[in-house]
């Protein structure tokens, strides 16, 4: 259980095949996120139709709704939203962090509020570990403290106390059909950056993630820190760039070695009518499209696009029809999922390295979004 | 064309298949509504899961958005939506009536506001069809005079006008490849319904449509204006009764004769949480379901019921994830085109009539909401 196989390389990038419970997981890969043991507006179905293979929920969102009892007691997270390929989540520290009301930090734990009533909560390793185990997914991460990425004396001592509760989550696990990822800190510091690195490569887990990015800093930053932390991890192991992103970020990602991605991007970006396309990132709501009769992509195998042409999605999202955000999001996910595929197959002829720039080019469009 | 084959009586119960130029519709049916171009939360493949056979779609709401010239310009509605099985597209006169913010009544025709946007327009008998022949829906209808059902005096002048529009609808119509019906008015008054019943089935339509029933009288009117109004009406051509109904409606309607029906209740309950099952009408947001391993109905071959838990879909409601209205979507849908399969099998065997009451007392429970 949970091997990891590099299958092939080019330079820094590999194809990797990570076998977990429910099937083995080809890498480089993009997540879909099911924040609620959901994918927003998609069926496990639709999921199957655009080749998902990992699908992410999060533990804060499930331990506060149905609650993680509830779930372990339906059998399960891949049964209860009938998800039956491999499964991760991540530990609640980031969500404690960014979305609860109020919280305070310990060395034992943080107690926080909820964002949906205000009720009192209290996140430790151990409790999350124990929420994880309840929700049963493939992969888990330890639970980590995430910081101001802008308050560095904030960074080092969140970074510091991320190390000691990785050990403890580590400790707190129990169940063997559970991959543990301890999850590397440290700002944009290159000496934090080296230091968590180090530390966490150091621990007996079957994967390694990389936090903390995607929160503010500049692309250049986000580059280096790869280029500072990647070196330094064992090679055998996948490594998970959380929460990370855009077409671009992908691609990058991938030429410093990472293995597994996920992010909201391309279903939140569904739910506000954009979507990717070769000419760039389209707001399909503008009145360009209205009778426009081509697929969002001509070159896109998904649903969306083989069945339905812009003008009858423009004119969805119009009338606020909710099967604009389906048919946007079955896209877009589509389109990342369709690059990861792309990528292995260069990554498997050699040839990624030399291919990068122009897929960064063609994708280059998609960065922001197009003023039509 | 539109011929209309009956395949097997009981009593005034018929099995029957109207050959449209897109298909074969085999009655009694039951028509899932798609006001927009749309089922609401549904792809086509979802209506093809459930073995929708007809769509109806509203002239109304087309007409105002997107507009019906640029559906003509699309390849027309089958293409625009992407369906390819018979659509019926209703006339517009039910909407302005109930929907416009104010509205003029001439003999020429309506002006009205659009509920949109306050902007003002016009529909005439001609108006409506050639708009729906820019839609090119299989069965389209004639422009009729929607009436205050309390009000005697206007439900004649009414129904008289009606029947004015009936003779220049069918007259306007230019295109061979659409069924025109004429609509049956006259509220719950058995010498109106008389009168419309002779003048519409007099007129040289492949259909006859019954409307003004479900706009607040009681089951029994509307059963005394079947029993009065059916008699009148031809048998070889097919019966649609416009807006209705419930799982009861159905059953009596096909009691009486009629073919076809449509409804927004499905679809609508669905996104109020509320699901047709054997105990009765069921909010799924209710507590009670927090914990239920069952599908919605354990006798239903409905995607939503092959997958998932009650509990998963209280869940998805609970956190307010748009996916439980597309589950609930699917499954009322089929729980209610289930029951025409159902019944033209009963039909067919020639025991509909006398197992009616067993099903009458099976939906009994699903008339209102059940307490729970």
């Amino acid at each position: 259980m949970f091997e990891f196989n590099i299958t092939s390389e080019n330079n820094r990038s590999r194809t990797g095949v990570f076998a977990t419970p429910h099937g083995d997981l080809t890498t480089p890969v993009f997540a879909p996120v099911g924040t609620q043991a959901a994918v927003k507006t998609l069926t496990p179905e639709h999921l199957k139709g655009i080749n998902a293979s990992l699908v992410l929920s999060n533990t804060y969102h499930l331990y506060l709704r149905p609650g993680d009892e509830l779930v372990r007691d339906m059998g399960g997270l891949h049964k209860f939203m009938q998800w039956e390929n491999p499964m991760l989540t991540d530990s609640g520290g980031f969500q404690v962090f960014s979305l609860s009301q109020t919280r305070k930090v310990d060395e034992d734990g943080v107690t926080f509020k909820s964002h949906i009533d205000g009720s009192t909560h209290r996140f430790t390793p151990e409790k999350s570990i124990a929420i994880q185990e309840n929700l049963g997914a493939d992969i888990i991460m330890a639970f980590d403290e995430c910081s101001d990425p802008n308050d560095r004396a904030y960074i080092k001592s969140a970074m510091e106390r991320t190390h000691r509760w990785a050990e403890r989550s580590l400790k707190a696990k129990t169940r063997a059909d559970q991959a543990l990822f301890g999850i590397v800190q440290g700002g944009v510091d290159a000496a934090l950056r080296t230091q968590s690195a180090t530390f966490i490569a150091a621990l007996d887990t079957p994967g390694i993630a990389i936090g903390g990015l995607s929160v503010g800093e500049t692309k250049q930053e986000m580059h280096d820190t790869l280029d500072v932390v990647m070196p330094l991890l064992p090679k055998e192991k996948p490594r998970y760039l959380m929460g990370v992103g855009t077409p671009e970020d992908l691609i990058n990602g991938v030429l410093r070695g990472v293995d597994i991605f996920d992010c909201v991007l391309p279903t939140r970006l569904a739910r506000h009518h954009s979507a990717f396309a070769p000419e760039g990132r389209l707001n399909l709501m503008n009145a360009t499209f209205a009778r426009d009769e081509r697929p969002i992509d001509e070159a896109c195998d998904c649903y969306a696009c083989q069945t339905f042409t812009r003008a009858y999605v423009r004119h969805l999202i119009v009338a606020k029809e909710m099967l604009a955000g389906t048919l946007i999001s079955i896209h877009n996910l589509r389109a990342l999922i369709r690059l990861m595929e792309q990528i292995r197959v260069y990554i498997a002829e050699g040839t990624f390295e030399a291919r990068a720039e122009e897929l960064l080019a063609q994708w280059a469009n998609n960065a922001k979004r197009k003023n039509t």
